[in-house]
């Protein structure tokens, strides 16, 4: 019997500039409304590299090149529309970044203050980015570590 | 429509003594038999940390602490049952290693020279669990960076 487990998504940080808090986010298209990482679901038969080099293009137009996981996001309750994990990846964008497919704008923003209503939990991801770039450390496991079999 | 991605799972390298180097290895109940690190499959509801304390308690008996995530590892091909997703953790384990659940045998090995035949791309896991003890830097993003959106 197959089992069920959450879906699995990829979400990207992408740095154009030599400023690293210089970075890319969409407006969706879809619900739920609002701004987000570029990102989407992983296809069956495809890495999880492959999908997020394949969902920057589709969205950003971006060819981008893959710099580090900056870690797994699995909180059931960061996506309203089911439970999904994503793992976040860091990247290098080379090109002229324009709204595609699922995005409905685009905008080059400062991570430290976006000034955009984001969704999901793409706000902490960025404070863990900024963190990252400071310490070099990815997502902290939190909590979570201690809290396991619950039942 | 609800979105058809690969599963995901965790696994995880469990050290007991101050030796990194000594680590806990499963023998597979259920096909694909052989030798494996600690895991399972994550339940809906349930983030990747608690999934792995709780697949560490079940197979293994032990409480763990998560230290690191060391990567996540997603070649369609890495299980024989299907596309399955793996997000490996480091972890302290603390207790008596005993077999329990889908183990059938449990052994601390030498993660340099298991003398086991692993399965999945469990071996691959081991080795750049070596690499991270030595730089501190997880599995690499490899040859995936660039091959997205192979249509």
């Amino acid at each position: 019997m197959r089992p069920v487990t959450p879906l699995i998504a990829v979400d990207l940080i992408i740095r154009l500039a030599e400023d690293p808090h210089s970075i890319v986010l969409i407006e969706r298209r879809n619900p739920p409304h609002g701004w987000a990482l570029p990102g989407g679901f992983v296809d069956v038969g495809e890495t999880l590299e492959a999908a997020a080099v394949r969902e920057a293009r589709e969205e950003t137009c971006l060819e981008v090149r893959l710099e580090a996981l900056l870690g797994c996001y699995s909180d059931p309750a960061r996506d309203p529309r089911g439970h999904t994990v994503s793992a976040v990846y860091v990247a290098k964008g080379r090109g002229e970044p324009r709204a595609a497919d699922d995005a409905r704008n685009l905008r080059c923003v400062d991570a430290r203050d976006t000034g955009l209503p984001l969704v999901f939990d793409h706000g902490t991801i960025l404070a863990d980015y900024l963190r990252w770039l400071k310490t070099g450390e990815g997502k902290k496991l939190g909590e979570d570590r201690m809290t396991g079999g619950s039942a």
